[in-house]
Formats: structure tokens, sequence, C-alpha cells
């Protein structure tokens, strides 16, 4: 991969994280597309609320900002990321997916500017009202509030039950009717948005909860925005909010994201540090996790269960091998500062090379996130919120994303 | 648990993990203990290095400083946790573990103080020899710098292999017979410290590639500290390095650090976000993977995989409800910010609860990480150091580790 500019590594034995931001670009471009083709000629595009929670997903809320400019809105969980992402001048509108421990003074912030917040339950009804009260009085400190209604649907977890979500939107919308809120919609989540069929059962309920009330909606996921779901939900998509895809992996397994069209945009690298010979029969790692069937090299790579790998790859595991991305399993337990590489009997490695966890390699050959993530029964998501503090995140733009974009 | 000072809590939807720095201490007085007691009347009681790698297994390093002045030195395996550690003010030894990108220059800084290196292939021992060198006409200058050489042993991963490591040992000697080095020893991992033939084997591979060569011996490790090790290592443990024990986790499973006498350090927390009633037959979660068997319960709470808990807890594991620490099963997978338990027909909890994933609950019920890390095929150190920037830690002194102590 060559970049527009050299970056530079983290200097020691530790793993570093190449967040490439021109990708995310390139899949919000390509989000917004894929929304604008389903949408019918006369109606009304739904807007995307570009999901930047946990970090951006792991690819630093920064680094994920400076790609996001053309996103309508950005969705947090936390009330500091509001906070943040206000002081780094983003100036459109933000959701912040939870009320929880958020009291009606934090919301009377003028600096939160266009801030949609989410309502779960009737104690956080009460404290919108009390904030309305309080803002009714002091317009001129007030933040402009938009309301959404969340519905329980398939979850079980957070939102309105059926039978309590139509006295709590109609309390909300009294508010919005005095001018005290700027909107009051509809907002849910689907649990399993990457079957059509099942899709369309949860839209279903979820019409019918809201059903003779007025409003926007505020719907999606990667999954539904992957397969039927834009076609499917038009009745319930003002907003659609997006993660994953941005990211650049797909949420319909074994589909990747590339192969959707999407650009990857996490390189997760490290050194290898250690290259040597291991006869036929000779165990390597902790417990003797791992025997060499033949005379073959073990490479030590500088990156372990402590920076976020799970300690489960190596049963299925690989990595990609120097430049040029040769691919390679892992070999023998995941330690806590680094793991171990099959070489084979015939290395052209050498001790310093970028080996490649999942992404692109140096010459641009790539590991989909997918793939490693399948290898240790897990999901992309997870393996880049996993990261932890010990792998820096560093911006750099591939030759790749270019040609993409 | 009973606190010395009311920690305060963060505030919205996120988990903390509580650091009881007394328990640390506590331990570290197990293991001196423990180390004495195996020394003979008239042989020296071994030094102990107490390992902070991984942010000290991820509780936070300035936190287990605040713990660990007692230790004879402090291990890491970063350049920048060096400068960090006397940047705190820790002056005695450290042990650096990697050599790993770190140029003859790094080591000139004085403010190093007595610094530890460990040599693991010829271009670090060539390194070593150009600070020498350099150092000897700069004498005001340069750190006081103690060599050891690492053996590669069973982990085929780094250090020496046998045929090469004599002859690293002997250049680097020489070093210090002319007074450039304060001193040269000999290191090693063992593989598979918990059974004691085994390491019983790898001790005697150690004494063989070491035969003849002067020089203290630094070995270790929890596994070998919990077992016979102590006894068996005598000749070969100047300096024992020691990581889990500190933070309270066994390293012989199925017994848990309490059932050793050690006290956990960490406690992971989030709070109860909502608590609603299922009917017997209904799905929860994403990917419909929890039917409930009965009319229930489901309680979501504040903590995910974004946060570092894994995906895969949910199938064996169950966390601590309430200040009384009520044992309660996951049901249906771990999502990114929360995770859903089965609060069963009769729930005494509440919206707003403490929930304790693994740790002490409020009222000082313990559920050890151990049977946490057992439920999701995992060891307590990938729990400590996978979680992720969005845990903050919070000092806390409980008395359970008063009483201990």
């Amino acid at each position: 991969m060559t970049y527009d500019f050299q970056p530079v590594l983290p200097r020691g034995n530790g793993p570093w994280a190449h967040i490439d931001t021109r990708a995310i670009t390139h899949n919000l471009e390509w989000v917004k597309r894929r929304v604008q083709s389903h949408a019918g000629v006369h109606s009304r595009v739904p807007r995307i609320w570009a999901v930047v929670k946990a970090d951006a997903y792991g690819h630093g809320i920064s680094h994920a900002l400076s790609a996001l400019w053309g996103a309508d809105g950005l969705c947090v969980t936390t009330f500091n990321d509001v906070v943040l992402l206000r002081q780094c001048g983003w100036g459109k509108p933000i959701l912040l997916l939870s009320l929880w421990g958020i009291s009606e003074t934090d919301l009377l912030d003028p600096s939160l500017g266009q801030l949609h917040v989410v309502a779960d339950d009737t104690p956080q009804v009460e404290m919108i009202e009390r904030w309305a009260q309080i803002a009714q009085h002091n317009r001129s400190k007030r933040s402009s509030l938009h309301v959404w209604v969340r519905a329980e649907g398939k979850l079980k977890t957070l939102g309105f039950q059926e039978e309590e979500y139509r006295s709590a939107f109609l309390r909300l919308r009294a508010l919005a009717d005095a001018g005290l809120l700027a909107e009051v919609g509809h907002l849910n989540h689907y649990a399993a948005s990457e079957d059509a069929h099942a899709l369309n059962l949860e839209r279903q309920a979820f019409l019918q909860t809201t059903h003779g009330l007025s409003g926007p909606y505020c719907t999606g996921n990667s999954g539904a925005l992957c397969g039927e779901g834009p076609g499917l939900l038009k009745e319930t998509s003002e907003w659609l909010r997006c993660g994953l895809l941005l990211y650049g992996a797909s949420a319909l397994a074994p589909i990747t994201g590339p192969e959707l069209g999407l650009v990857p945009a996490m390189s997760l690298q490290a050194r290898l540090l250690s290259v040597r010979q291991v006869r036929a029969g000779v165990t390597v790692g902790y417990g003797e996790s791992y025997r060499a069937e033949r005379d073959t090299f073990i490479g030590t790579v500088g990156i372990g269960y402590g920076h976020g790998v799970p300690r489960r790859l190596w049963q299925r595991g690989t990595v990609l091998a120097g430049h040029d991305g040769r691919e390679v399993p892992l070999a023998g337990r995941v330690a806590m500062d680094c793991l171990t590489v099959d070489l084979g009997p015939d290395p052209i490695e050498r001790v310093g090379d970028i080996m490649t966890i999942w992404g692109r390699a140096p010459n641009g050959t790539l590991l989909p996130v997918e793939k490693t993530a399948a290898a240790c029964d897990t999901i992309a998501a997870a393996l880049w919120t996993g990261l932890t503090s010990r792998v820096p995140l560093i911006a750099a733009t591939s030759a790749q994303s270019q040609q993409a974009s």
C-alpha cells in the first residue's frame, strides 16, 4: 500500500492500527448512494446518522470525524462524546442513544447544539418534562432538543413496551406542540436485520406500535442497509443509522465488506520480532500448545491479547506476513505481548518486517477483518472495539481508498 | 463491601472497574512470605520483580505503583513505561523485558536509573556494545545498566538458542569485567510452570544452558510461585518475576486466588439500566439468541463487548446482581454497549443497581475472575488486560483487603 505520506510508526516492540480516513469517507458515500437508489423518485431520501459510538467502533472518534463531515448527523452513546464532538467543531445534529444518568441541567448547556436524545422509560420522560419547564423560563440558554421514543421491539432490552409506548409518545408530543421540543419521533432497533423476512415482521410490529402517531422515524443499522432493508423500510426511515459499514465491514456473513464495494478502514499491524527454526515434533508457546509437524520456522510477532487480539485466534487464525502479505497460520497460544506464527520451512520474511493481523499488508494484500472474526467465532465490531489503549491509532490514507473513491 | 471513602462513580450509562490497591499490597506480601518460607535458613531470599506490564495487567500502572512500593523492582515491556515509572518517582530497579526498537542513545538517558534490560539476539548484544563504548567516554551521563541474557527454552519465541547462548553471555560478561556493565545474568520463562514435573525438566535444561557461567538468575512467573516452584527453583532464583498473583488470581486452575489466600484487586461493575418482564417462549437480544423458558424478568446492564466483555460470555457466564450480589446468568448475546441477564420470575433488583461482572459485589460477595474466565474459555489476565479505554479505573480500598492484611 503506498501512502500519501509516510506514517511515523511507533518505536519499540508494540503494534499499531492504521486508520484510512479516506476509506471511511468512501464508505459513507457508498451508503448514501445505496439509500438514494432505493428511495423513489418522489420520496424523500433518508438522512444518515453516522454511528461513532465506542470511539468510532475503535477507529478513533477524531479520525472518524475528519472523514464524516458529509454525514447528516453523528450518533453516540455517551454524554462525554457529545461534548467532545462539539469541542471538535461538529455543528450538525448529534443523536445521543442513551439518557441514562443524564439530568435536566446537563441538557440546558447551549453548547450542545442540535441534540437528539432517546427516551427509554417513564423517568426519562419526566426528566425531559422538568427540562422543558426550566428551559421555558430560560429560553436563551437551552439547547434545541429533539426526542426519539424508543420502541422495545424484539430486543427486549431498552425502550417502551407496546402498551406504554403511546402514552409516553403523547406526553412528549404535548411538549412539542407547546413549542418546548423541536420534534418527537419514533426509534427502534432491529434484532435480526440480516434476514428480509424477519426484518419485515419487526417492521410491521414497529408500524403497529406507532400506528396513528405522527412524527418521523429513525431506524436502520448496517444489517438492514446491506440487505433488502433500504427498499423495505421506506415508511420508517426519515433517518437511518449506520455504523459497521462505515468502517468497511459487511453485516451479511460470509460476504465481506470489499465484496460489497466497501473499503476496510483499519489495518492492525505489528513487527516480526524474531524468526527461528524448530525441528519437527518440537512444541512452541505456553502450555506446549503447538507441535511442529515438520522442520519449520516460527515467527514471533509483537502483539498479543493485552492489545486486544482474542486468545482463541490461534486455533484457526492467520495473519499476513511481510510487505507482500503472505498468509501464514498462527502457531501456539497467543500471549499477553506476542503471538507466534508458522512461517513454513522456507521463509522470506525477516526480523523487523511488518505483520498484518487484519486489513491490508503494505503491498495492498487484504485479510478481511470478517475472516479474522470468523476464525475466532466473533464479529468485526468486537475485534475493532476490543483493541486496548496500548494500540496507537495512526491516520494514513492508502492508494487503495483513492482508487476506490 | 464498605469503602474507606465513598468512591465517585462515573455518571451516565457506562461501566467502571474498582481497583483495590490495598489488595495488591496484600498479595505482594503473600508472595514475599511464600518465597521466604521456601528459602533455606542460610540461603538468600530471592528478590521480587513485580510485573506491571500491560498497564499493570489492566489495573492501571499508577494505581499498581501506589501499592507496590515494597517490591524490589518493577518489570515492564515498553520503554515508555520505564520513563513513566521514573517520572512517578520509582527509584528502585526496573526490568525492561524487551530491547526491541531501543537504541544505544535511548539507554544513555541518566534519568533511567538502575535499568535492567534483556538481550534476545546478536543485534541487541551489538547495540549494548555500542552503548558501552559511548558510555565509557561519557561516564557522568550513562545510566547503570544490568543485562539479562534470555534463554529461548521451551517457548521458542524470544531469546538465545542453546548453541548461541554461551558466546552471547561471554561477550556481555567481558563488558561487565571491564566495568562497563553493572551485571550480566541469566533469564528464562517457563512454558509449563504449573506442573512440577514439566517445570523441573525446563529448569534442568536452563541449568545446562548456563552451566559453568557465573552470574545471577532471573526466572519465575506466577505459575511457578503458586505451585512447588519456590522450592524447586532455589538454584535459579536470585530474582523471581510475579504478575498474575499480585492482582489476586491463581495460576493453578481450578483453584482460585482467594482459595490460595490472595485478594482480588479488580471488581468490574456497571448499572442495571432496565428490568422488564418477558413471557415464556419470547426471544431476547440480537439474533434471537436467547429464548425465555418461563415467564421471567430480563435485566439490561450497561457494559458490552466494546468495554472488553467477551461476546462468548453469554453462553455460560453469570454476573452478581445488586448490592447483595445474587448470581444470575446472562441471557442473549453481549452487544457493544450492553448485556442482558435473566433475573428470574421474582427479581429484587431495581433499575440503577450495581451489577458486578467479576470481583466483589457491594456487600462483599465474590465472583472470582477465574470463574468468569472459565465461562468464556479464557484466562484472568486476558479479561483484565482486555478492558478498553472506555472503562475508567477507580481506586478504592475495601474492608475485605483490610481484614486480609
